[in-house]
């Protein structure tokens, strides 16, 4: 059982403090020596951004943000960054203002301090998104990770309990499709394992209480940790079954993940042993299918892909599809059965 | 129970492959476009930095090599360096190697490929070392930490048995001690406890057959380990004490390491549930002191202070200039009784 591997590890620091996004912010902009700043932030977070940045000098706000990062959208935020000698990019929000931030270092070289409010994991990659004319590219960069993150619980209490807890089990299936996606390697693992652990203690705190603060750290910690070893280990069997769905049928991002999972969790298991039992310990659980199985329980997550637009004639089409896309070094063997059986599961939702 | 911490994550490949260090070395420097390449390994290891560089061309042969890095000894590698128009050190030995390939780092901005044959570690951190006139000066520059480094447990085979298993239980002090260090975080406890479970995997293999290729493997992956949570985290309890051992009683390192850690380990365990529950988890034990008792039996490690040196009338010295250098953050208070009862178990070899 030889040990081969090819890790990389992104540098970047992480300042996580409940409450201390203000004047992390600032000491960030000191540390780095920045003197002309340009704020991203949505304008449904103003108000977030104008207490976040309350510490600094800010030479330009910028908020003109909008989803998958339009290429005119970024060409615009790259003109204000240039017309105004920005040397330092903050970004507040969630995926798609750290995408522009991201797309405005990619050309401009310039750093990021990223300051994420929801669960996305963006700021915490060197990929890269951009949309032109409904077609997505996206791309790695080293240039386009933030040097910095700056976590503050406080600033997700306002995300909505049942998007909280969509985008927390996108994060779970980040983590555990690292177990075996191509990448996979002792110490995205490991990463992987801790993020499993945080998300499974925050998600019930956040369901039982939104504005637990315990819970929302957990939570935060989880997706940041999900990020980490979802970029290193790349997209396993669970990733490329929900991009497929995503695209042939227009299914919803976070409830197709949060219902496919555990259905890849039991085709995988028994063939991964070490994979299941560290995923078995992160959740204190006998096994990690009980373990998954009894969070969603508890979360009350999606459970049925019928419930969210796959027709049960599009199986046998939607296995075709995944069908060659299945990863080389996926544990065991997948058939077209085993995918039809593995869909006609989570389309009906059935126990396993 | 509020999560504070600020982690800076050190960007760096690891390439991991027994047997494979001459083409992953080939690899790097391709990747690198390096032209003109300096090659540091002392006299003692030249054989086998032929077969490590066999796939490459080399500019400089340097094996001007001495412990603790004597700043003339770095001059000249320096000038070596500079005069040669070089743009890429390889380093390949042990930490006094790479510590040499670090200074010529320091001041020429040259990236570095570490190829390491002992478990030392310095590889995986951003802190440098000189010595002049018997005065070591020691620092962080992130210019030294090398781009990449190449792992190949072949080329510890060579690493004699007791040699192993004293820098290996090292690397486990740094491990254990991470979890309640200055800078202990959710991450680098993450990484230590991961480290823990690979040297305690790796050495007893090492222990019954020196040349079990496997354990030599997990014992490197959890050294690279140590050194990654250790460079993060920072000194703990466990380090101070035995710094202020080996300076003052000049103790042999790794052994002193080997002997104090048990003592360390059952003073804070109770104070430190997390931490030990995790400890133990990694041994795959059911307390964190019964784990490293058992591996330390199955080690045959060193178990008495009084057989390196330390005199029983030195204990209440050495107790009064520990008692200053006790981190703050230690799980729990330390008197200067405790310590002199710690360093009385560790000077008798107790059982505790």
């Amino acid at each position: 059982m030889s040990l081969v591997f090819d890790h990389i590890t992104l540098g970047q620091r992480v300042r996580f403090a409940a409450g201390h996004a203000a004047d992390n912010l600032a000491a960030e902009v000191d540390r780095l020596g920045a003197e002309r700043v340009m704020v991203i932030a949505a304008p449904g977070e103003a108000a977030l951004a104008e207490t976040v940045t309350a510490d600094i000098d800010v030479t330009v706000h910028h908020d003109d943000v909008a989803p998958h990062v339009p290429l005119d959208k970024a060409d615009k935020a790259r003109t204000v960054a240039t017309e105004n000698g920005i040397d330092l990019l903050v970004s507040i929000g969630g995926g798609s203002t750290t995408g522009l931030a991201k797309a405005v270092a990619m050309t401009t070289g310039l750093p990021i301090v990223a300051v994420p409010t929801t669960y996305a994991g963006s700021e915490a990659t060197n990929v890269w998104g951009l949309t032109e004319s409904a077609r997505k590219t996206t791309g790695v960069d080293d240039k386009v990770l933030p040097t910095t993150v700056i976590y503050d619980a406080t600033l997700t209490l306002s995300l909505p309990v049942e998007l909280s807890i969509a985008s927390g089990l996108n994060g779970m299936a980040h983590c555990i499709d690292s177990m075996w996606a191509p990448r996979a390697d002792p110490i995205n693992r490991a990463l992987a394992a801790e993020g499993i652990r945080a998300l499974a203690a925050g998600l019930p705190a956040i369901k039982h209480d939104p504005q637990d603060l315990a819970g929302r750290e957990q939570a935060l910690y989880g997706a940041y940790l999900s990020a980490v070893a979802f970029a290193s280990a790349g997209s396993g069997l669970h990733h490329k079954i929900c991009h497929v769905l995503g695209g042939a049928y227009d299914m919803p991002h976070a409830e197709t993940h949060a219902t496919v999972l555990p259905y890849v969790l039991a085709l995988n298991a028994a063939a991964a042993p070490e994979a299941a039992s560290r995923i078995a310990a992160a959740f204190g659980s006998a096994t990690a299918v009980e373990g998954l199985n009894a969070l969603r329980a508890t979360l009350d997550a999606p459970r049925a892909l019928q419930d969210y637009g796959l027709a049960e004639e599009n199986i046998p089409e939607a296995a075709e599809k995944i069908l060659p896309v299945v990863p080389e070094t996926n544990p065991r063997a997948v058939s077209r059965a085993d995918l039809e059986e593995l869909l006609r599961a989570a389309h009906a939702g059935s126990t396993r």
